[in-house]
């Protein structure tokens, strides 16, 4: 290798090569060369841009948090109405543009914005849109003393949450594929245009939480401090001003999840700008067979959480031993709820270990994207986890109720660690026809043409057998690879026997399962059953996520109440900490309950 | 496809597959994916490992720098001991297991680990080292009243920093392709382990940056607290312990480097494990011809930058006067700098658009580590530029010199922007004798293999006789690409026209350059021209960025002494930032130098 090296003169450049006629072949691969390079050009330039329009955003937020003088929330509000129109004509440019196309010549990953994700964003979006109306009442009530921006801002975010969730649902498989800078651009702004309204959303939602907060302190007589929202300075007009107000932030939590999720399925369009999709499309199957159990579990988690939450919610800050009391309830619920989820996980592993399945071999970017996004969000609750250990270790004194922190916190970070290899080791399966696909290339040693022809025919005239068979009996249907691969071994014994003459008939007998039924029924119940294990431990792992998303979406926080945290590290230190962990320890549980969805589906 | 998707049935298993005897190839292949599943699960819980681990060690350095009661310095090194201890029992058992295996079986990425990388390292180790014994030599004359840790830590760091160089030096390039679940954790603990002595230099440097601050501030009168160094309640019985602790305080920069620098060489191994590479080997040429300009014009660049280094820190804080004339300096300094550095990558990045190079098609994982650092390092300064300009827009009155921080903080940012774009265009770039390789592949229409073995020959004798030409003069070298690629046109010619039956001599004779001098010279001149040009730009950027490195790596701090922005947002919420925001702002300058030395190389 060093001689071709050195063979080759260094002083040379490719300039001139562009500067002859070349052949047609070079110029069509020297072409697509080219216009890779742009794609990897575009795609720096592009998320530098974002990356610079997120700081801004941010700026802002924070001078509006920390009350800067000369900033208001006015000014943050109209800043935010900016982008979102620009991405509203971004997308009517596209979706204009991309009218005039034939659906044939489009390119689409079938990874990417599933029909059931789709659906989901479109509830959020009915959530957000309630929001913005309750917005506008809210306005409406106090029009007189509240600058015009409050109203423009709900207006605006309406129409572009409607265009959005339009694309989203139209486009959200799209593979763009010529050289497109104004789409890069256009994708990245979106992008973070829903970061920003997310980041604004979960500021406003962590302001709220923690008047709340200081709120029950005061009352038990921890601190002094009376921080109130800050109210218009005039009087209600309609007299429901404050039902609107209160309201609002009970669709907080779903607001933030629309952001985050928007911006997620724009971010899979924008990394799959100028990919090569080599998976095929497949269709998922959902389907509630046999999961009974883990159906029910599920759904007695989900009822209990509700009453915990409930009990949580009305005890807290009443009074000192109420306040304690509903702790240890809590605690108690949570670490009998995630001992549990911890369990399902490491017995789906132990599943998977004995399944060993093959992996995706190209990955495509929105399964990467969801491992990442899993193992991301989980570092939301592993940091307040690890502080709450860390701070049993440093306090010198204890209430009894906060030893109750050390097995919960524990428990949080194995459920979410076990929890993500199970379901990212599921993500990465590879699909179960694509298996198939791949048993009709092997093929017996010294193969021919003509060889690989009658294998596989036969294999076609099998699979129509088995299909018969199992529109008698809906449960044959799981014998069938055994037997492909059986019909693959024998046919490669007949092969390598010339002694075994046998003709197309006999051969498809031999394909009929083996006459001892023992044996084949051991062979077919050993993976069924293992099967329907995973579907059970899959929605019961669903139902749990779910349920686990209801507590610090409406306001459970225990890293705020149990005061163990506040006492080491200083109140300011460890609420900024909590504030910006938990929105990823929310965002955690609904991404894995759509995560878990995906994993159940391909089981 | 939606027919071969629906013909097979949905009840179906893999596991079942494995339970039966499989012909070997489709064994190899399973064997295979199944290697590459278990790859894929330990990478996801060897990271999570990692996480946690880091959010551990990065909690104990929030309670140290908080100072939280019941934890100490003294805990943290501690804490830091037993990872670097781990981590050094770890690389030893790697060493002595590879040592057995012959050079011949172990795949290499020669991306990865450069020779001048590995050089870089070793120095910044050297330094490193130098600062474990100040470390030691300043607890020998504290050693009364300091904690045995302190003498411990720099032992334990300097047996780590050595087993660490010579693991890189021997190591970096590895490719580990056996299923190794104890290579990965390996790795992912060395990573997060020198992040964490990163981390933690890092917040010792601030502080003491801080405590500098807060004399300076408080010498001019603005602010009246008065904050000293923790020093030992013992005296210095050596004589030089102070002078042993300034010695300390230079070299941080060089340890902050060599840390991340671990890191990252360490994380591109983690990323290998695995992973089939597809490049080979090539050699770096590494010349000076030519790039007189660019180098007289970058060390001009050098010299006046450690001048108004110099300027700076002698001047700050000594009067308001001398200040405000110090930060004015700085300004118009850095000013012009980056203006100039801007331009050069401008013109960096048109002379690309010309030259049309193609890119790597399957990336190394250590060039999207460099692409990745580069923009996430160049976060770091953005978020304080866009600061610095934003607190402008809402400060209400100011200083005469603030008005330089504007053109300032807007120049960094676009230069940041723009030299990332030429930095990642270039690293993406094609190697010029895979160009050479991709070159011999294309054929005319209807290719046989006779005429694509005397297409081959061919170009081989014109390669040998251009070679043989070079020998005699250096420059002719660069003809070489526009002769092949004239040659395989004028054979395609000769190919479609029957009637031309040149012979193999006639053929070697059109191979010549043509006759007419003026157009054959205008084609070797121009890439040419642009090539010199190109390494021209490369080395001033080169020397620039070494430059920009010098100021905030030893002191100088604009964000700190000019005042505005702390006065719009706050003492602590803007020191904090910067403290975040400013070590990557250093290391950029730092990577962008590797950067740049890759991209000279690849010119």
């Amino acid at each position: 290798m060093q001689n071709t090296v050195e063979s080759i003169p260094q002083e040379k450049s490719l300039g001139s090569v562009c500067d002859l006629p070349l052949p047609p072949e070079l110029e069509l691969e020297m072409e697509q060369e080219i216009l890779e390079e742009i794609y990897k050009h575009s795609e720096v330039s592009s998320s530098q841009y974002g990356i610079n329009f997120f700081i801004i955003g941010l700026f802002l937020l924070l001078a509006c948090s920390i009350q800067v003088v000369g900033v208001s929330e006015k000014d943050l509000k109209i800043f935010l109405i900016i982008p979102m129109l620009i991405q509203v004509l971004w997308m009517l440019w596209y979706i204009l543009r991309n009218s005039t196309k034939k659906s044939g010549q489009k390119e689409k990953d079938v990874h990417a914005g599933a029909r059931w994700l789709r659906c989901g964003i479109s509830f959020f979006a009915l959530t957000t849109t309630a929001m913005d109306a309750l917005n506008l009442g809210y306005f409406v009530g106090y029009r007189d003393c509240m600058p015009l921006a409050d109203a423009v801002y709900p207006v605006a975010h309406f129409i572009h949450t409607s265009f959005q969730v339009y694309f989203l649902w139209f486009h959200s498989q799209d593979v763009i594929k010529s050289y497109k800078t104004l789409e890069r651009f256009g994708l990245i702004h979106s992008v973070f245009t829903n970061l920003l309204l997310w980041a604004s959303a979960v500021t406003t939602e962590s302001k709220h939480q923690l008047i709340e907060h200081l709120g029950r302190l005061s009352s038990l007589g921890f601190v002094n401090i009376s921080v109130d929202e800050i109210k218009p300075l005039c009087n209600c007009t309609t007299g429901i001003c404050h039902e609107f107000s209160k309201g609002i932030y009970y669709i907080y939590p779903f607001n933030i999840e629309y952001h985050i999720l928007a911006s997620a399925m724009l971010y899979v369009l924008w990394k799959n700008v100028g990919n090569h999709m080599k998976h095929h499309g497949n269709k998922r199957s959902f389907n509630l067979h046999g999961v009974a159990i883990g159906t029910i579990l599920g759904l007695v988690v989900l009822a209990v959480t509700i009453g915990a939450a409930f009990i949580y919610i009305s005890r807290i800050g009443r009074s000192k031993t109420s306040s304690e009391s509903a702790l240890t309830i809590y605690y108690w619920y949570s670490i009998i709820v995630l001992f549990a989820m911890s369990l399902a996980s490491v017995i789906g592993l132990i599943l998977y270990k004995m399944e060993n399945k093959p992996t995706v071999q190209g990955h495509s970017p929105s399964i990467k994207l969801d491992a990442n996004l899993l193992v991301c969000a989980a570092s939301g609750s592993w940091i307040t986890s690890w502080g709450a250990i860390l701070a049993l270790m440093f306090a010198g004194s204890y209430q009894m109720y906060t030893w109750f922190n050390l097995p919960y916190s524990v428990l949080v970070i194995i459920q979410k660690y076990v929890q993500n290899i199970f379901i990212i080791d599921y993500l990465y399966c590879e699909d179960e026809h694509h298996i198939l696909d791949d048993i009709e290339i092997p093929i017996p040693i010294f193969p021919s043409e003509a060889m690989l022809f009658e294998n596989h025919t036969a294999i076609e005239a099998f699979t129509e057998e088995v299909k018969e068979e199992k529109d008698k009996d809906g449960y044959i249907g799981n014998i069938l690879e055994d037997n492909i691969v059986e019909k693959n071994s024998s046919e490669y014994n007949a092969k390598n026997n010339p002694t075994d003459n046998g003709n197309e008939k006999d051969k498809t007998k031999s394909l009929q399962p083996p006459d001892n039924p023992t044996s084949s029924n051991k062979l077919q119940d050993s993976p069924r059953f293992r099967k329907v294990i995973l579907k059970n431990l899959t929605i019961f792992l669903f139902l749990c996520n779910v349920s686990l998303w209801i507590p610090p979406a409406f306001g459970c926080r225990p890293q705020y109440d149990n005061g163990l945290e506040v006492s080491v590290y200083g109140f300011s230190p460890w609420i900024i900490l909590v504030d910006i962990a938990l929105p990823f320890s929310i965002f955690y549980r609904m991404h894995s309950v759509y995560s878990l969805f995906d994993v159940y589906c391909k089981i």
